[in-house]
């Protein structure tokens, strides 16, 4: 069932360790088939040298009932269930531990827009949520997490392709994108301008960056009449 | 004598290399026979490129001396052998020289815990501990050392498989485990949690979490309902 | 056409990730024939993973219009073809998104010169361009970054091959040299003395180096009477 | 002639590029028979990539004439014999640009000893040359390179293999040891060292070592009683 995004899924979760951004079992990486209602995600706690398609577990979207698997799926599945089913443009999900970017989480600080390689895949700053309550977090943990997500994207009034990823507060990075290898690339683009923005903070604690560059540069991208890369353009 | 622990044990040093927290010969890693009373411990000085099994020392656990092998032990033997006389659940000991890690012990600070990576292995900010007076270090300085370890652990009434580790002042980290793998396992979340916070407190030098956080995310992982990975769970 | 230029370029631009200066599609190099007035460039947006020298653009240096190849050049070919058009001595050009570079320019700070690693290759700070306006980043954007690149050089009295780069504001470096290979080295120099800057000013926020050890560094390297190596010198 | 020293210096060479303080030509290891006064060293500005034994030069120690080799010799030669001429035991002279020693050169500190990281190879902390006058940087910038590191060593009265190092105010680290392999293990160990203190200063701007734990650490390992590693100690 489902191979071939099976395949996708676990090498979007091997490619995690490739891009450093995730050392033994602390990540994961989910797809969704739309049409079937199916998430394929990495089993828990599965170490990454052994991981193999046939590894990942598939659940259903609405109940979150593992359909296929022999493995229990990922701890954080409720979390990437909740993204799905609020952010409908989603195809994949990426949960990472990535020092930078905890680093903001830690702090309880977004992750202010600063630069060009954030504005280029980041429509603006990366928001931080707020701390779950104890009540949230002892009732359904997981869904809660998911829950207060979705809560940060809507309150800011973001479309999530736009800005497709936030840091938990005292948690980390979640991250998503059209598919597993887009949520996986916004992970890393996450750790590499979470640097690029502590660092440029030690420099200057008071730098910003111009909104038209960031509309520039994220329309250059992204926009109706996106010019860069290969595919058509306007 | 003991032949499969000192296959583990050589491999656990080796992994110390592997994962980037030593290089050199700075580090030690022993794993214990609690029914023999046998440590198995690393050579002293001897390269890691070069390391067997059969490379190993084999101590006896009260009298500290060697019963077995061709070269001395590692130098820092006696610590770790007073962490296995006072903390009956250690099944392996580890000591590196890890730089995040050491930034708090020469700073004589604890590692705080600030998030859910820590939180997932630690309960509780991993202790530094008082320095040495002179006359702990003139007199039986490894041994001292490992005394002190295990006041810091007792005087904050830890259990010590809570918070498996503290960073001695102006020296480093030393972390234990069930056995030689998982305290390897636990000095390397320590250099990333170290990294982590050193950076927050950059970003943030209030920086806290919440301790519902920390008892939720370490009940996940090691409570009596613990629902993380494979294991059998409730 | 110019099969040897693209070799030279193709390696160039994979030299980038093989330095850790570039990951995934974030930067390009390209190289200029004088002669031709034809400048070769990497395609936008393709993976260097899979590139090869007859992926590479050739576009006319004063038209812009790509003369030879399948590819769209990359979308920051109008910024190489004004630094070419104004610095008759670049023979190539690069430009990268690495992280301490960019800390700089995204604090809007010139790197300053503080010790002799910097001295060997540039003459003096690396400038940190002015913001672009509203207007200039609406019209004609990777135009108007090569207008302000060459405008910061020019501003400064710079010759350009004695500071051969600058990190545009907001944005990151550019850098140039003879040729292709020669503007990768300015990047990873840069890359580095960025690097040393950030955790000197971190250390002493009033670190300066005197104009004299300037002076000398850059000279026994760079000027008429240059001793270092095994070119002729005198 | 000398040809296992000049296999020895080769591949010291080569170690720096390894163990990842030095990229493209930034480096160079020397070592010295002191029977016959002749000093085998890196020759000047050739890549580490295609170096072999042969390509190492042979220069006289009282005269600084190349007595055998087919290219010039490093451009810091005079340096490295100035080092010989004074410290007579020193066997191998190594010169870095790695980042975190730099960092320290440049803002004009010294590197504190905080931990027994440092104390075990280095009796105190490792001390910052002042920086050089313009008439010794006009006049013969090498050889004022060598004498400002021995004044420095000097003054404050350190025996050259007890701090077996220090960084030149403004450049970097030039450090010195036994034989050539040991001068690049003190250079290794300085940039560990220097990377661990800058980030305990930044935790805490005051921290500090007692005189006790720095004496017990180095002599444990250096001292007529030693017992560290596998030489027969008492």
């Amino acid at each position: 069932m489902l191979e071939e995004l099976k395949k996708e899924v676990c090498n979007a979760n091997l490619e995690l360790v490739r891009r450093g951004v995730v050392i033994y079992t602390w990540g994961n990486v989910s797809g969704i088939d739309r049409e079937k209602g199916i998430v394929i995600i990495k089993p828990s706690g599965v170490d990454y040298s052994s991981m193999s398609p046939e590894d990942m577990v598939a659940v259903d979207l609405e109940t979150g009932k593992t359909v296929e698997g022999k493995w229990n799926p990922s701890s954080d599945t409720k979390t990437h269930l909740e993204i799905y089913r609020n952010f409908p443009d989603a195809g994949g999900v990426t949960h990472t531990h990535s020092i930078n970017a905890i680093a903001f989480a830690q702090a309880g600080m977004d992750i202010p827009a600063l630069g060009t390689t954030h504005a280029d895949y980041f429509y603006g700053g990366i928001p931080c949520t707020r701390a779950l309550t104890e009540d949230e977090v002892k009732s359904d943990y997981e869904l809660s997490t998911g829950k207060v997500i979705v809560e940060t994207i809507r309150e800011r009034n973001i479309e999530p392709l736009a800005v497709p990823g936030v840091v938990v507060r005292n948690h980390g990075p979640f991250t998503w994108g059209k598919n597993a290898d887009a949520s996986v690339y916004h992970a890393v683009v996450m750790e590499n301008v979470a640097e690029m923005a502590l660092k440029t903070l030690l420099l200057n604690p008071n730098a910003e960056m111009a909104q038209y560059i960031l509309d520039k540069h994220y329309m250059r991208k992204h926009g109706p009449n996106a010019y860069y890369g290969q595919k058509s353009g306007t």
